[in-house]
């Protein structure tokens, strides 16, 4: 790979053909006329099936795409990934959350150490744990069984998990209710505490360094409101954390402690004891063991399908074709699916935390715009909302995810002639088309549709454990991919540490108030302090 | 004002002053260093405070800024809004949204009618019903008091209740829990089903033609569901809907009808019976006046402050300076405060169907970029999701949102010297400055932080009901002055129209398959008919 891809005969090429899809006749409209679009620009792999004859490419486009994507050498990085090499180069660490779903049996070497055998131990103990938990052998203190679990993490410890617990929502049949205690607001805690029974909830405490500001501070209240019960940590609490933090040490005492591995990154961790031990005590572990297979199916498809039809790989290329040949800075995920409400906010932490980079993984600034802004709601609910805005305004590339059997798929009230179901698929096979091809109105301007907007589709078969494990997958990889592409690393987050510091020198303020109300505040930013003053005073 | 605003001399010295912000010495990190320009980029008005000190302007940008606000006469326009003009051209109707939370006693007129005795009318109907309910003087079928309300209802008729629902939560005490049917998903209705006792649900159906095709789905599949538990629908259904309306009949038999008003837009009509018939039952009539009450206090800031204090139309002005002339083309909504976890979807909706056209109310093509992307999560969730992409790669303004009392303000443990509380504030207070300024690290390029990123910060007092009255107010009245200064109509929605158009063909064809297994689809459409032969096969 040249040291500048953007100067690579690839690039410039794409470039120009981005120049080329501005003429007419290359409008969406026009390119769907060929009957044949729909077969060649769709594909089914790793158990889903991705559409992309509504994207703005043609058949030279798609060659550039899958130049650039040999050229870049991804393929290798991702297999790199899978065998456990170092691939964060930053951290000096490996990215093996492929490792998690991996049930082949086969020995998977991290700096000559086969890790496979750590993890089907922590797997094994979510399960007994789960096991144990559902047939009441593990109880509180005073006794009672536990029928709500909290969740305290935040972030890649709270995200995915909440994703997958919603998706499967339907199928949470252990009698426990699941509460995240993701935000360091008492709000957040406030809200919970008034829904659970302490004496029959089990906290699940998430941090790979147990040092995380807003855990530690949410574990502290916890235990303070335990205590407020007469209840025991030992009895109340688990931890989830690396081996060796302060988390596991007989000073902190918790009923039991889960490893989680420096090679998962947080926000590719759900497939770890991170969301293994709260969707094991949700669904119980053979649905959580399920997803894990359905993800490890489509993250063989990631490694080993060929480029042309090799689903996260050509939605990368799009993703790159969108935001650096034709200039949309955000894509929208809506999936026509209620349970799948939180899967954008989770792809939205995977995705930009992963690629909101400026610097190669040497270094070196890299030469485009990396990540865009991801959002979305489902539809046809978001259709009510902003699809004013990607019909009429500034256009955004939207991914449209559909489900063919629901979940409750007993409902066969028909309205309009049509079942609920089948009404939400109308709307769902109408908006690509509406956005692709719009409709001219010269005589009434509010009422013209420009079109040549760009959206994919994907389907999944129902909302099985297996199929939100392929989608999550999906994510994953496509995420990673793009990131291999621009060279940057997707696994660290130096973005995030200077807003670190600076909350810590001001928590450092807040602490010698609260301990001397003659305290002056001088944070040495005239701002800061004017909010200090502001919160210690009760008043706007 | 000139045909062509972007031709003005103001904004193209805007324009020019984008320029000029570009140089390194008007880079944030800079501009702080003047010790008044908190004080004077920052103001109370209408019950909240904002800071707009780290934004990217200067003295001369704001005065032209203010300056585009007089030229465009968008003051004036906005009292012809309050004072019952018809400003929404396009559909020919008046926008009285703050109607609906006017106390004064003053008539407001359309067409020579004082709409405030009707306005009147429906809220005392709202009062006597929320009370009679929490009395249990109205009781279902079977003589059970009503604990379950089901919203049915979508876009408009939905998200505002859900986020004023949601961020009252804590003083939600009448014992009953509120539910959003909103899609046409029957995963929506079945997830809700499974948390019902239907003997004890009232459903309150939302809309105001009572033809929205989601809503009448589900109001059909809701009285199916009665009947199979032997349950009346003029015993367990209300309606919210206008004078008239197929839901305003007696040939639809439901407990109450409530009406709602042509002259109240969907997304503008929280305030209405919309919002105000769930909230009453949820929070209790009272709370739901008090909330009125608030947002009433900013419709009269937003309308009477002048320019340079008014913080709507500030924000609209900023909102615009960052979109058309520093080019952002999104912005995030961060409040650090669980409880407004939904406001980023509500001002999705508001604003994005609101700005999101290309016409200008006279159907000429509009000269500038509309309406950005809206998302956003609480903070500090979202510095754990996407600030990585804030800070270090593509810029988005953000507005961070305070609450200076929690409403559980009685948790006062501490972690590292301070509560929860404050650990929330000080992330607050350290992220915006971050952002603005950053800090450079030539020997450490992946731990370089750029600065120069824009943001607000506004604060509330409390999550009292009148200060989330005063937040959703100040995003309506900031919606509408941005609409306004690019003379695009906030109050219609034509572009969903299509989309509309096509999903009505595509349920004619599935209709047909329904009635006939030997129909041949033909949408004229072969991507359309590939779609509905996977649906109807039931495999991907």
């Amino acid at each position: 790979m040249p040291t500048n891809f953007t100067e690579t005969k690839t690039w410039k090429k794409l470039a120009a053909s981005a120049q080329r899809m501005l003429l007419p006749e290359n409008h969406l409209r026009h390119l769907l006329k060929n009957k044949n679009r729909f077969s060649e620009y769709s594909c089914s792999g790793g158990g889903v099936f991705l559409d992309w004859s509504r994207q703005r490419v043609d058949n030279e486009i798609m060659q550039l795409l899958l130049d650039l994507a040999k050229e870049t050498g991804v393929q290798k990085r991702f297999s790199d990934m899978v065998t456990g090499e170092v691939v964060n180069l930053t951290e000096n660490r490996a990215a093996l959350h492929t490792a998690a779903r991996d049930f082949s049996g086969q020995p998977v070497y991290v700096n000559n150490t086969d890790v496979m055998p750590e993890i089907r131990r922590v797997r094994d103990e979510i399960r007994k744990f789960s096991e144990q938990v559902a047939a009441g052998r593990i109880l509180g203190t005073t006794g009672k069984p536990f029928r709500h679990v909290v969740v305290i993490g935040i972030g890649g410890s709270y995200l995915g998990t909440e994703f997958a617990a919603s998706a499967l929502q339907g199928m949470a049949d252990t009698g426990i209710e699941l509460h995240f205690l993701s935000n360091v607001d008492v709000d957040c805690f406030g809200g919970i505490a008034a829904q659970i029974d302490p004496e029959a909830t089990l906290w699940i405490v998430i941090s790979k360094s147990y040092t995380t500001t807003e855990t530690s501070a949410n574990e502290k209240l916890a235990k303070n409101y335990l205590s407020s019960y007469g209840l025991k940590p030992e009895d109340h609490m688990v931890a989830v954390t690396s081996r060796g933090s302060p988390g596991d040490d007989s000073s902190n005492p918790v009923r039991q402690v889960f490893h989680m591995f420096d090679f998962i990154g947080g926000r590719f961790s759900v497939s770890s004891a991170v969301g293994g031990v709260p969707l094991s005590l949700y669904l119980g572990y053979e649905r959580f063991e399920r997803f894990l297979k359905g993800a490890g199916e489509m993250d063989r498809h990631a490694q080993k399908a060929p480029a042309e039809s090799n689903l996260p790989l050509i939605s990368a290329l799009i993703s790159i074709w969108n935001n650096n040949f034709l200039g949309y800075p955000a894509f929208g995920i809506i999936p026509y699916s209620t349970p799948l409400s939180r899967l954008p906010a989770h792809i939205q932490q995977l995705y930009m935390e992963s690629t909101g980079k400026a610097v190669t993984q040497q270094g070196r600034q890299v030469e485009t715009d990396t990540g865009v802004i991801i959002f979305g709601e489902p539809g046809t609910n978001a259709q009510h909302s902003f699809f004013q805005l990607a019909h009429q305004g500034r256009p955004i590339p939207l991914e449209f995810i559909g489900v063919i059997n629901p979940y409750y798929n007993d409902y066969e009230t028909t309205s309009k002639g049509v079942t609920n179901h089948q009404e939400l698929w109308a709307n769902l096979i109408a908006q690509p088309r509406a956005l692709a091809c719009g409709s001219e109105n010269e005589a009434h301007p509010a009422r013209n549709f420009p079109g040549n907007r760009p959206s994919s589709v994907m389907l999944l078969s129902s909302l099985s454990p297996e199929n939100i494990g392929r989608l999550l997958s999906f994510y994953e990889a496509r995420t990673v991919y793009e990131a291999f592409i621009w060279d940057i690393n997707p696994f660290d987050q130096y973005g995030v540490e200077l807003g670190k510091t600076l909350a810590s020198d001001i928590r450092k303020q807040m602490a010698d108030k609260n301990n001397n109300p003659e305290h002056r505040f001088a944070t040495g930013d005239p701002v800061s302090d004017a909010y200090l003053e502001i919160l210690f005073s009760g008043n706007l």
